[in-house]
């Protein structure tokens, strides 16, 4: 692995991704055409934590995050910090120290594919955290990486200054060049769901709303009664 | 797979279902005699959900929620939805959506061997869910499926119509056919563990109380101090 | 196996374990050199639950606990215990009547690499209990195990009165031994990690107060301005 | 759980279990609609096992293999033994002595949702055996279950007497109703492959033998040369 | 997700592909700086398979095999097909009338985060295939992909036209621009080693070879007699 | 962790340990009463591969193998090389220059809980190896570890000179001070189970032979006809 620090890498809008984040991974990953979710592997930390930033990517060593205290001085306000492990680990190579550091830049919160610890210190401070395991297990800081490269976390591309949409529903990668459309997309989401919700509450069902039972018998779906089924047995 | 839609099978009473969720998953477990359990990889999808209601079957194509669409018109008060896909899944197949609409109909609660989205509303709606993924995944609407046929549900066959309890314990299912026995069952076994209870809370040791002491020796098990095991080693 | 129950143990001091408790997992892992810590996929059954107290260890037969039965005995004030099984099982060995017998006891809580019922039960209780799965699965009492030898959980080996150490993190041995060492070592993280703290909230990084900016050229660490790296690429 | 043991069950005709064996696990799944496909966790333990045959069915309790040294009475010439335990279970519940036992009785081969051991002398006698793990882990005798009532194993229902068909790619379940129609089905699927795989040998695409190449622009799909795609970027 | 097919990709040149699959996986991994390697959750489907090929990309919507159909024909000599789907699936998408289509096309092989079937055909062709399962789970054709679009298959990107080596120890991804480098990396690789391998095979020490056994001090690393080391204990 | 190497711990004899490797796993864990097994998730490399020898133990960081070549000059004729990480990792940590080095000084194979690579070289030279991984994944030589001080791999204490017994059915371990018996046991055995195939190969059944049918009434075993069964449901 080439071991570079690349810095000041164009991020998109701070507010753009906390509008983002405001809509949620759900809302915002339809409006995208349902690509950019990361692995359900990984979890929040903490029930409902909720966030949109800007995406600082690491790649850590497995079982060593030195690469971590590197990428501190890289975050600035609205960003989120996104930590890779170079092969599986469930080690716990973030904790309350790195978030106590991170708040004072104004980061929102970390993603990472390894493990977390100080766990009830993050949900007492709310400092918003994602991982795939929790695990006190310590580290160490012998062995280089690479900061704000193109990063793969959870089977999904990361670029430094992407957004990262994260809430109890899992994360989200919306690329940078997508923020404009994603925002309007979700929009238009939010009312058409706005729209069907009213209509359920009403009675009214997706089956007709979707024009489903249209195409119910072009798929090939009969309806029998019980007892007709039952006899057929 | 045939696509069929069975209308209005027979289900267990709505109230004998409810008095059953009452009792909790492992005490109507024991009572049925340790069996009906699915996988405990399916979890609750928020802590502290609770239900006893009758089962509508779903199967549906992996990453395609388009039977869902379909059963919902198939559920009335009192029921449980129950969802397989046709091989492994972890997308998010139903959301708050669909829980407005069910929840419109009297549905209690619905078990999904995949994914489930919008957690965080599912948990301010309260609405009961389990399942054995989180995930925003979004999906298609294009393959068939069947509905009110008997289903495999984390390796635990259930009948449409049978009772469903689930619990923070895991999902239970209970045959139709054995919803009376299942709940004089439970009443002995709720009993029978109040007495024992109170006699844990007086210092009586189910060793004494289950008749284990007596039978160790037949068990081949010795009692040996610490310093004379420590001696032999 | 050989089937004894070895009675009396000597064991760690009990004050010393809460002590370990206080400090919780991930100081005292630290402290301890980075060793001793379960596998993560032990997990507590409810969040927020810390304890640190002495071991009683059990080996079950999977599907079978048969000897957490016997172990009740064996237990007293400060007691954590400590159940593994012989093979792979998710079954849910321990519930809430065990968690009443326990607390006559004085136990402080509970660990198994298997399952656990009445989750809900142990919540309300507030009975610290750590493990691999929540199951209803009832279980046998039909074959045999150890009470009180050398066992291994989560991949580390527990010999009876070492401590145990256990919160939202995860869950650590500290051997009987060792525990004067872990009290003094743990003063001393605090400490240092009380001063990182401060000095970490008024903006200093840990790239310089671990001395790590210096020894990054000879990691082969390079940092390149994002215009420089993208047009190399 | 009821422990009986059923006795003489209907089964299917033990020389169409063969022709269904002989088609093979992919062919005949195909030609009954894509059902009835086990977990694909149950994997061969040998390469190059292949049997179709009638299902004697068998339930024991996790780490016990009693059951299955009552079940051997229970089969018969072209039988195939499935095992499954009641929960999860990784143990070697079955080895060469029940191999040995079973082949005098005319048994074709074993599928167990758990464990299997003497893998090496399993290969050896050609004894086909299909299970969720490999393990020496020795078993107990103490608990009872059920033989020849309806089991779930990989998430499939199986039918004492439904015929299994197993094979590299897994192992599927032919109802006993279903057979006639399935090798109907079978020879069709066989005839149209071998069609296909001339077509393919010459040239001809799916693409257009499928009739896909007509729906790619109602399903939404462009093509794009590179240049054109890299300058969108 | 934008339905795609991008046609004709630059790829790397089908020689140096070649030349890199004869080095192997572990060599050209080294030789890279250790970067690239698919998650070794990605098996081959029979051992002795070894290829090197050029990417062609597919992204199939899980248990949906539509958009492999479309690819065959963008596929040419010495390509290899690499699949994902857009979320967790281990259904059959690829089986033996795909091999014998591709092969038509002198494609080298398949890679895919999904299932494989006909697996015992796959072998007897030696058409090289490496996946995360092996399940007959036959598939449907009514949902859009991609096609020669970047992908993630196990974690790794994977550009069209990218090198794929791939053997008994995983799959690893070269990315075009620096498949020159990595012939020429592999090729000192390859003769340190030789150099290593004949000193190791006249006792010399890798702890001498490599220097490590001076670094041991500075490691903190020291040598103890058993005897004094039982002791200390 | 403390970073020390044990120089020449007391072993068990080279010849039992080779005796015990004859019997195999299955058959010298039984002996063993049925414990010492390691987790079925470590497998061998290459089929076939049969071993018995002493134990030399080893710790690395995960994603670092510079323990195991300080381990190699500890390594003698007739001994095994267990290797555990210190955390989950399935990084190839050993290949084929180890495999050269250990075969040089006469060392049976290598046991490790993480990765392994160069298994096509290692098969071809048929050098025994069991991992719970296939992974070309390099590492670095950066962090300390231990050497022959006692281990868990596989959920399983391993003392340095214990026996270590790997075949197709998995690795157990036999402590040192057992091996006189383990070899007893282990006659006892094969003769009771010869005894045993010869009586099933002629027919006579396990139910009888192992007593149980006379168990079946107390354990609440019923036999039913089917059809009496049937009527009942």
């Amino acid at each position: 692995m080439r071991s570079i620090v690349v810095t000041d890498p164009p991020r998109a809008d701070v507010g753009d991704a906390a509008r983002l984040g405001d809509f949620g991974v759900a809302t915002v990953h339809e409006a995208m055409g349902r690509v950019g979710l990361l692995d359900p592997a990984i979890r929040p930390v903490w029930p409902g934590a909720k966030v949109g930033g800007t995406a600082v990517t690491v790649v850590c060593w497995p079982g060593d995050n030195l690469m971590i205290h590197v990428a501190v001085e890289q975050c600035r306000e609205g960003d989120v910090l996104v930590v890779t492990t170079n092969s599986r680990s469930t080690d716990g190579l973030f904790g309350e120290l790195f978030a106590t550091a991170l708040r004072h830049r104004g980061v929102r919160g970390v993603v990472l594919n390894c493990g977390v610890r100080d766990t009830a210190d993050l949900r007492r401070m709310e400092f918003p955290a994602w991982s795939a395991a929790v695990s006190a297990q310590g580290t160490v800081k012998a062995t280089a990486g690479a900061i704000n490269v193109p990063i793969v976390v959870g089977n999904q591309l990361i670029d430094p200054g992407d957004v990262i949409v994260a809430d109890d529903d899992g994360v989200l990668r919306v690329p940078r060049a997508d923020v404009e459309q994603a925002i309007r997309g979700s929009r238009a989401r939010v009312e058409k769901e706005d729209a069907s919700r009213r209509a359920f509450q009403s009675g009214e069902l997706g089956l007709d709303r979707y024009g489903i039972r249209d195409r119910l018998p072009a798929l090939g779906v009969e309806y029998l009664k019980y007892e007709d089924w039952a006899a057929q047995r």
